[in-house]
């Protein structure tokens, strides 16, 4: 990787793997904690939002691929002024896949009924070829 | 406003400006808190989360419309992992309309260089017929 | 008030009493928007992010007050690393009081369990004298 | 790990170390992306802060620790109404301590001047026993 500047801030002993485990775990915690509360109203709303959050996790390191769905009952378009939603985590089901030289990590985020809990894990972890 | 079944709860000295102004000022301290932190890359970025700061805005009760322009310097699109920017409020330049009954309120939200702050303020105030 | 360096930016239109009850909204707009997600486990937590709220409000422009309360369940505070809980709108009872010139404007942000709703509110607005 | 209820959902690929250094990421996503905002204007708020933001950390799955720093220049804490500042991820210098299984990850959150980026990086990662 001699195209990133800040390798040398971390540690000798973090590998490939680790790096793009790492970039895994940033991603998923920035999209648990910077779209929580944004109001949506129509269904239209939805499908811009879930483009906004695959483009935000892209637009940082090492990033190959983001998918994004949300998950979200909406109250009615109409009528009522206060039927609106706001985002919350439990509706999102995100999909990060980050490469890091030989390794590639996918991850996701999503809400597990059995848990009751937002989960960030890892699903799969391949070493690849340049 | 027959329609509102959050009126109770407003003192009754709460006028129909008053509570045009007060949506107003939510709508406001919402952007300015909601967003600020998205990571941007590409200039489609930009078009993507302008409109999905109108639509948040929209969502909300009594909103007439919302025209945000997001202005903001990108690094360059490729190369450097590192190279992208995270919005600020700064970069925000909304304006938000709101009618409630016989009320127009215009307010703004832009970052003001003489005072070097993000200010939020009311452009104007109209009594407006049915 | 001419300590005001903003006053000019808006509309002459605005009264005294037009500004308090935009920024008492422009408050809770704040306070609905910036905190929700932050994690907690512990009732000391609750404690400690009361009063960060409540500064967050003061440290900004025209408040004379601010209290709050978070109402909140706690899972457990030891156990499965799984039992902690994240802030939500509807946990913060935030109520703010803002003077601007003669007019002092109480408005209050809450969950209404009959409407469903985290609603914000004028509680009240007074005639002030110096 | 027999006390991780949701270690089935991680690939069978993931060791404790990728999982420790991934709760690491997560943990770092989730600070520089909860935060910024927060409107601040006394030093005392930064004391306050500074325990939130720790304690939050604590709160999320397997963090030994966590250390918080905010560096940040106050604009003077009376006088002009304006003269606050909003928190932002440069000033946060954070270090999180995780430790899954029989690995413990330390990886920290600062502003690192010479690349004019918040980078989140691995200080050291060592296998520790029970």
């Amino acid at each position: 990787m001699r195209s990133d500047p800040a390798a040398k801030y971390f540690t000798g002993k973090a590998t490939e793997r680790d790096r793009a485990v790492f970039e895994a775990g940033i991603a998923l915690g920035m999209i648990a904690h910077q779209f929580t509360g944004i109001p949506v109203r129509r269904r239209e709303d939805l499908e811009l939002l879930r483009r906004v959050i695959e483009n935000a996790v892209k637009a940082q390191p090492f990033k190959e691929d983001a998918r994004v769905e949300i998950k979200m009952d909406l109250q009615g378009e109409g009528g009522n002024p206060y039927d609106y939603t706001t985002l919350k985590t439990r509706h999102i089901d995100a999909t990060v896949v980050v490469r890091y030289g030989g390794t590639r990590v996918t991850a996701r985020l999503r809400y597990i009924p059995e848990l009751d809990f937002n989960l960030a894990y890892i699903e799969d972890i391949e070493e690849v070829k340049g």
